[in-house]
C-alpha cells in the first residue's frame, strides 16, 4: 500500500442505495483511479412494487468504471447487504472479502443462482486486515448484530481512515461472549478518522438497545415452564438466537427438529463452520419427533414474518407435513415483525391461538431485541470514533434526519454532517468535505427471471389491474373497414359477469353504436377507432358503476 | 317495557362483525320477537382486498327478521361503528338512536349517500335512557374516547342488563371536563348484570392509557416553542384534540383555519352542535393566511395516516393549492398510525422533513395517546360491572384471547367467558350462558358504487393481474374453424413489449405451433383450442422468464 502518496488526499464515497431508503445498501469508495465496494444488498419491495420479488442497486456507474473496481468487503451475511451479489457477480467479477460466517452464508446464495465456481470469495477474521489495490487497507473490527461474525470495517487510505459502521449494537453482555471491539475503535479514534458512516436504523430510539442476554432468560423461562411441544420461529440468520434455542433446550432435556428451507440451510451452514454447536444425538429429523414425548421437542422454524409458504404460517394454517399444532403447545416467534408484515405476522399468531397453542411474541414478552443500536449508542460510537466527517446510512430520511441531530449533540459541526442519497458523490479531505456531482443511481427490480424489465408502464399497469380489473373488446372488422364479428366484451377483475349480464350488454351496445358512428364517418385510422371504442366505454362504466377499469380495445383484421 | 314478563329469561346475542377481526362492529340483541342492533360499522379494506373501498357487514340475517327489528343505538360517532348505515338503512329503515355528535355525525354520511331525509334519527343525552319496542330500555352512559359524546350502553330487558362497553377509556382528567361515569356502572354492578360486552382494542397493553391532557401539555409547548407556521394533523373525528389545538393557538396569539374535506365537514358539524369552541374572529379562511405573519398561523389538516389525498401529503408532495412547507414550519403528526399505515405515514414524514419542516411525531414524543383502555382500565370496567358473563368484543383473535385472560385473572370463571365469531348465537339466562348455533354473517364488499358484486373471483383475478399483468391471445378462424388473423398476443403488466419482442415472437410461434397442431387433429371444440393455447403458452412463459401470467385466449369467429 502506497501510504506515502501524499499528494493523494481526497476520497470520493458514492452511495447506492441504503440512504434515504432501508434496504439494497451498497457504497462506492473511490481513491484516485481504485475503486472498492462495501456491500452489495437486496431490499424487500414495498406494497406498492406489484408481483416484483426483490429489487437491487443500479450497477450502471460500477459497469462503466469495471476495471477500476478492486473488490467488495462485506460487512455481514444479512441479505441487505449481500443479497444483490448474486445478480452483481454476474456483471462485474472481482473478490469478495468477508468474515467466515458472512462468506458462508453467501456461498448458499451464489450457489442457488449457478454462479459460486467463477467467484474468489476470500475470509477475513475480525481483527485482521487486508490489502486491496493500491489504496486500500480494510480492517474488519467486530460489532454486535442479529447475525454473528459481523463487523465494521475502518478503511484506510492516503487520504485518511473511514470507519463503516454497518449494522451495529453494542452488547456489553454477549451470549456469544464476543464484545463489540470498543478498544480498536477508541484507538482509531485516538489516531483520527476521516469519516464515519454509521447504522441509523434505530435513530428515533432513546436509551440503549438491550442486551441479547435478556431474549436468553426469558427463553429459559419460558421452556423450563412448557409442559408440551415448543416452536419456535426466528430469523434464520440470526443464528446467535438459535443457539440459545438450542442452549435452553439442552438444559430442559429436550431434543431439537429444524423446519423450513433457509433455516435448514442456515442451520447447516453455521454448524458446519463452527457458529452453532449442537451437542451429539441432540439435533432429529422431523419425522423421528413422533416417537418422542411432547416434552421432549423444541423446533425451531422459520415463518417468524408470516411469510405465506414459511414453516410456521403452514402450520398455522394447518397445513404443514409434519406438525399439527395443539393444545399444550408453545409457540415463540422470537422476531419483530419487519415494518409492513404486521398484519402477515398478526394473522398467523391469531391462528395459532385459534388451534390452541400458548403463543408469545414481541408485544407480549421479551423473547426478541433488536439487533440495531439506539441513540445512546450511536452517540457512543461517535464518541469513540471522534470523525471529522459524519454520514448517517441505513434509513429513510426521517432516521438519517435525526441521527444528524444526534451527531450535532455530541459536537460534531453541522457542516461535517453530510445527508446524502443514492447516487451522490461525498469529497472528503482532511481540509474539505462536499457533495460534489452525482452518478446514475437507482433500483433495478427482479421479477423472477426478469432482471430490469419491469418498469414504471408494467408497474402502473399492474396497479390499474389490480384496483378495477380489466376490459377487452375486440372487433373483427374486413379489409374495408366493416365491422364483421364482435364487439365482444371480456372482463377479468371486473365484476361477476353472471350477476352483471345486463351491464356488460348495455356496455356492447355502446361500443356498437361508437363503431356505427365511426362508420358513418368514414374513420378507418385503427387508433382513432380504438380511442372512440375507450371513451364510450369509458365513461359509460363510470358513470353506471364509479369503477375505471383498464379498457382494452382490440381490432383484427381478416 | 314489560318489566314484569318472568318468563322472558332468555336473551340472545348476535355479532354479525367486529369480532376476530377490527372494524364494522356491529351486534344484535334478540329479547323474544324483538331485535335491537347495536353500532354499524365499516372495516377498512385489508391489503389482499384489491380494489375494494370498504367493508361492511353482510346483513342477510336481518333483512330476513325485517319486521322484528325495534331500532338501532350507536354507542359513537367513529366510521367503525357507524359507517355501514347508509347501506343498511337503505335495506332496513328504522329509527337510529344515538348522543348529538353521534347523530350529527352520522347525518353527513347519510346525506353523501342521499338516504338522509328518509331516515329517522333520535338523539340520546348521556345519562339519560330511551324505550325501545317492549323489551329495551337503552341507557346511554358516558365514556372517554378519541371522539366525544361517546357513551357505553346499559341494555336493560326482562331477562337482565347488558352493558355494552364500546370502545372506550377512563380518563381521570379528560380535557373536556367530562368524566366517563363510573358512578353509574358501579350501581349496575351493584345491582347485577347479566354479560359485559367489552372493548379489546388494547388488551395487549399493560397499565393504562395516558390521558388526553398529556397531549395538552405536549402541544402547549410545541405551540409556544414554534417561530415559524404550524401544522397540525389528526383525525378529523377527533373533536377534543382539536379543541385543544384551538385552545393552544388562542393562548399563543394565533388564527386557525381547517383544511381536508373531512376536517372542514366535521369541524363545522361539532362547532354548529356545540362541542367545539372557537372565539370570534379566531377561525380565518385558507386564502386568507398569505395576509398573516407565520407565527400567526395554525393549519388544522387531514392526512395523519399519510392518505393519498389528504391535505398533508399533498403538501409533504408539494401540490397543496394553498401551502408550500418551508423552512421554519412546525408540522405535528397528531395521531398513530393505523396498522397498515406505518408505511404511508412514513413516507409523508419524510417529504415534510426533506421541505424543511421540523415534524413532531408519535415515535418520537407525546402528541398522541390512544382512546381505547388498557390492561388495567379493561379490569376496572369488569370490576364495576361485576357481570356474570363476559364477552371481549372488538378485537382480532389474539385480543380477544388476551382479553378474556384478563377475565380469568379478576375472578370470571372460565366457563363464563365467550370469545365469538360473526354469525354466532349467544344465550344468556341468569342461569345459563352458551353458544345456540349460527346465522349467516360475513363481509359485503363495496367498490365504487357496487355493493357485493366482487367476489371471491374477482378478487382472485385481481391478484393474478397484480403479480404478473396479462397476455391476451386473440385468434380469428372462419366458419370451418380455419385460422384466418392472428394469434396476435397483447400484454399489460407483464414485460416491456419493446424490449421483449423476441420473447412475444417466440411465444406467438408457440401458440401458432398449437392451432397447426390442433388443425391436423381436427380439434374445432373452442374450450379446447383455448386450453391448448393456455398450455402451450404459459410453459413456454414460466420456463422462460419464471412468471405465470394471467393468460386469456379469445377466439373469434368469422
Amino acid at each position: 500500500m502506497s501510504n506515502n502518496h501524499n499528494q493523494i488526499d481526497n476520497v470520493s464515497l458514492i452511495p447506492l442505495g441504503g440512504v434515504g431508503e432501508i434496504g439494497k445498501n451498497m457504497m462506492v469508495v473511490e481513491v484516485e483511479d481504485e475503486i472498492l465496494i462495501v456491500d452489495a444488498g437486496i431490499m424487500f419491495p414495498e406494497d406498492d412494487l406489484l408481483g416484483i420479488d426483490l429489487v437491487i442497486p443500479d450497477i450502471t456507474y460500477l459497469k462503466k468504471n469495471q476495471e477500476r473496481i478492486k473488490g467488495i468487503v462485506l460487512t455481514h451475511g444479512h441479505l441487505d447487504h449481500i443479497g444483490a451479489l448474486p445478480y452483481i457477480l454476474k456483471e462485474i467479477n472481482v473478490p469478495v472479502y468477508g468474515t467466515k460466517l458472512t462468506l458462508g452464508l453467501l456461498r448458499g446464495k451464489l450457489k442457488e443462482h449457478g454462479v459460486l465456481s467463477d467467484s474468489y470469495l476470500k475470509h477475513v477474521y475480525p481483527g485482521h486486515s487486508v490489502e486491496i489495490g493500491q489504496n486500500f487497507n480494510v480492517e474488519f473490527i467486530r460489532v454486535n448484530h442479529s447475525i454473528a461474525d459481523a463487523c465494521a470495517l475502518a478503511i484506510h487510505t492516503p487520504a485518511g481512515v473511514l470507519v463503516y459502521a454497518s449494522d451495529f449494537k453494542f452488547d456489553q453482555t454477549p451470549t456469544n461472549g464476543q464484545m463489540a471491539d470498543i478498544h480498536r475503535l477508541a484507538e482509531l479514534g485516538d489516531e483520527g478518522v476521516l469519516a464515519l458512516f454509521s447504522d441509523s436504523t434505530n435513530a428515533e430510539r432513546p436509551g440503549y438497545t438491550m442486551s441479547e442476554k435478556v431474549v436468553g432468560e426469558s427463553i429459559d423461562e419460558i421452556f423450563s415452564n412448557a409442559r408440551g411441544r415448543i416452536i419456535v420461529a426466528s430469523f434464520a440468520s440470526n443464528i446467535d438466537r438459535i443457539q440459545q434455542f438450542i442452549d435452553s433446550a439442552f438444559e430442559n432435556n429436550r431434543k431439537i427438529a429444524v423446519t423450513g428451507r433457509s433455516m435448514i440451510n442456515n442451520v447447516h451452514i453455521a454448524k458446519e463452520l463452527g457458529y452453532l454447536n449442537i451437542p451429539d444425538g441432540m439435533l432429529v429429523d422431523m419425522q423421528d419427533l413422533s416417537g418422542l414425548n411432547d416434552d421432549k421437542i423444541v423446533l425451531i422454524t422459520t415463518g417468524s414474518q408470516g411469510e405465506p409458504m414459511a414453516a410456521l404460517t403452514r402450520m398455522a394454517r394447518g397445513d404443514h407435513r409434519h406438525i399439527n399444532i395443539q393444545d399444550g403447545d408453545t409457540v415463540v416467534v422470537s422476531a419483530r415483525a419487519i415494518p409492513g408484515n404486521e398484519r402477515s405476522v398478526g394473522r398467523t399468531i391469531n391462528k395459532l391461538l385459534k388451534r390452541g397453542a400458548e403463543v408469545i411474541y414481541e408485544s407480549v414478552s421479551g423473547v426478541h431485541v433488536s439487533g440495531h443500536a439506539s441513540q445512546e449508542e450511536l452517540k457512543l460510537m461517535m464518541n469513540l470514533v471522534q470523525p471529522k466527517f459524519f454520514v448517517p446510512v441505513h434509513g429513510e430520511y426521517r432516521h438519517l434526519h435525526r441521527h444528524a441531530n444526534l451527531a450535532k449533540e455530541v459536537g460534531i459541526p453541522e457542516e461535517n454532517i453530510f445527508i446524502t442519497e443514492p447516487g451522490n458523490v461525498l469529497e472528503f479531505s482532511n481540509s474539505n468535505g462536499q457533495t460534489a456531482g452525482s452518478v446514475k443511481a437507482g433500483r433495478v427490480l427482479v421479477d423472477g427471471l426478469g432482471v430490469g424489465d419491469v418498469g414504471n408502464i408494467v408497474l402502473r399497469d399492474r396497479r390499474l389491474l389490480s384496483q378495477d380489473g380489466i376490459l377487452i373488446v375486440v372487433v373483427t372488422i374486413d379489409k374495408k373497414g366493416k365491422n364483421v364479428a364482435g364487439p365482444d366484451i371480456i372482463s377479468r377483475g371486473f365484476v361477476y359477469v353472471r350477476e352483471s349480464e345486463a351491464l356488460i350488454s348495455a356496455a356492447t351496445s355502446r361500443v356498437e353504436n361508437a363503431l356505427e358512428e365511426c362508420e358513418e364517418n368514414n374513420v378507418t385510422e385503427w387508433s382513432v377507432l380504438k380511442s372512440k371504442i375507450k371513451n364510450a366505454l369509458g365513461s359509460f362504466i363510470y358513470h353506471k358503476i364509479k369503477r375505471r377499469p383498464m379498457i382494452l380495445p382490440i381490432i383484427m383484421e381478416v
